[in-house]
């Protein structure tokens, strides 16, 4: 096992009817500023219920925030705290939403004088930021309990992420049952980008982490179980909340302590939307199969391992047993209605030099648990999954 | 699911030379008590590399804390704290040693006139403690990220609990190497506390929590491939390691949130501690073969599931299978060294009825995930551990 530093003091609140608790954790003299995205939490009563519990409180509203949060719009919400003298935020979303929250907090107590410094340091220069708590309604990214954000930056095609000690969400209100009325295609989503958040931390080398080990393929055997009844039954709620957790844990910091990471696929999804406008988790279920592929000598014991823990695949050769494996996981990012290939989305790869640029410019030249992934080597990834 | 709040604040520094990095994490300008056992820590290189990382802060040195720590002991350790303005702890030692500077903290700031309170209550009226953080030497008890401490009073033949969001360390360093030199009975103890915690948060009834399941399942069995490799290669790190992070993780909350808990065989072990000074392991390794076979229709459900995923034990009738997972586990605590039976310590059951009575006295009249273990079945399981 490698050594490791594993933080994660993210309070968590989870279960039904739990958004009421808000009024027992944020200061009750906060000015809070409410951030969230297209609306649908007008719709399905998360707002309402939000409101119910923050009665007697300060709370603006900035809507808006798109899926793969714009930089354009947030330092909208940075300038609104700053002329309103806001000291609280609470992000009611997605992984959206609380990435976005996570850069505004950030951004808004920034002493550059260029706040998408933030994005290309990588968060280094932070000091501090202003405190926010969330409710999730999408279970997907695990940004609830993470001080990771990813922001995208329209004009310029960039997508980049951040990290920070100061963006940790104070709270974490998860109630699965907000998750009930979302679309088909964000459910799907969610389960696709739990379950490749779970592979990046555990297709690489063995290190004898037997613990981590276990726990990834626990979470993975969970979302192959759960995902395709979250589709077939969307108000049973111990789907939802096993689904929920699921994804919580795949991102919060347990999975990746002590072991290798690889993150090459995150690396070259994230140019499919900047180019294409793709969901995240498309964009994932894309290359991370090609990505298996074209690494497949360097990732094979653990290949191996996967192949029998999580799909129970112990007959013929080893090769063999990695191509079911690797093919068992495409099938199920088709079975839940995700595309695998860029063809599916009418791309034609011709892209495909721009993103290798973009990569380049990014200076992500070699990427992946050995930094072995050269640029080459992205190209023929991108190649192979048209 | 059942609802639940989980909070995991300590940071965890993992691995090899952590020590060093105390002085990242302790404020420069503390006063700080170092608090310890027996002394192990003088001879195998602990204290000197506490002591080199803490160069030029103001350390202090409080040792004798004993195994099942001592309220009479505690109690001077706070006369001191008050004489001496001493505004940190640094707890370095295993569970007891951690569990002892938890009281300290608490009964340093405690607002009322008697700190044996703070067990009779629970912790219920702690309304601060000392700062503190830890470095664990003895991997069992899960002390160092959670916010749990069991303290005995010699005089009163007590061993009761307290917990309270005040007493969680700040930072937990964590490094399997400062376990190398401890004696095969607690490593072996160590190994059957991990256990006996997880099955303590894992066989109740199903609640379709299948993270915590799949986690549970896990840690189990690391520490059924990791435990008999500790006692035979004392020095392999990565079995160290873990075996360590196995502990952690199986007391720091996550085991347990959002699934019944039992926690019978702790409250029945106890007593045994309180009026034998039996290592708490084998009070649990005594105690829970007995009480799952008393309890095997209630846990039917999760019996079989741990025969099945634990065990692999498919074969059989259900009662066969769950007969087997019983004597599997009570064969794992006996080849770890530990014996199952009263008897084996030369104890012939004659103390059974005070220590009854003692479970009346503190209230522990109705135990388990169900409360339905009354003193009459608390009784049964005793004598049938004889």
């Amino acid at each position: 096992m490698q050594n490791f530093t594993l933080h994660t003091p993210t309070k968590v609140i989870f279960g039904k009817g739990q958004i009421a608790q808000l009024s027992n954790e944020i200061p009750k003299d906060a000015k809070i500023l409410l951030i969230y995205g297209g609306g649908s939490i007008k719709h399905n009563g998360v707002l309402s219920q939000v409101h119910a519990a923050l009665e007697g409180y300060s709370v603006e509203l900035f809507g808006g925030i798109e899926p793969n949060p714009a930089y354009e719009t947030l330092i909208k919400a940075v300038e609104y705290i700053h002329q309103n003298k806001i000291d609280y935020l609470l992000a009611v979303g997605g992984g959206s939403v609380i990435d976005g929250t996570k850069f505004i907090a950030a951004a808004a107590k920034y002493p550059g004088a260029d706040p998408w410094e933030i994005m290309t340091s990588g968060g280094a220069h932070i000091t501090s930021a202003i405190p926010f708590s969330c409710v999730l309604t999408l279970p997907a990214t695990g940004s609830e309990t993470n001080n990771i954000s990813v922001i995208s930056r329209r004009e310029t095609d960039d997508k980049l992420h951040f990290a920070s000690p100061f963006v940790y969400p104070q709270v974490a209100i998860l109630d699965p049952a907000a998750a009930f009325s979302l679309p088909p295609r964000q459910v799907a989503n969610g389960i696709v980008d739990a379950f490749v958040h779970t592979l990046e931390q555990y297709l690489t080398y063995p290190v004898n982490a037997k613990v981590q080990d276990r726990y990834a393929e626990g979470l993975l055997m969970t979302l192959l179980e759960e995902g395709p009844k979250a589709l077939e039954e969307p108000e049973n709620y111990d789907v939802r909340a096993n689904i929920m957790w699921s994804a919580t844990q795949a991102l919060n910091g347990v999975l990746g302590a002590g072991v290798p990471q690889d993150w090459a696929t995150h690396m070259l999804a994230h140019q499919l939307t900047a180019f294409h406008g793709l969901d995240h988790a498309q964009t994932l279920a894309i290359i991370l199969p090609q990505l298996l592929q074209e690494k497949r000598d360097v990732k094979h014991d653990k290949l191996l391992q996967y192949a029998e823990r999580v799909w129970n695949l112990t007959e013929g050769s080893e090769d063999e047993r990695i191509d079911k494996a690797i093919y068992a996981t495409r099938q199920f990012f088709e079975s839940l209605g995700i595309k695998t290939h860029l063809s599916d989305y009418q791309l034609d790869g011709s892209s495909i030099p721009a993103m290798v640029n973009k990569l380049e410019q990014q200076g992500l030249v070699s990427l992946g648990e050995h930094q072995d992934i050269t640029l080459d080597i992205s190209k023929r990834i991108y190649e192979a999954s048209i």
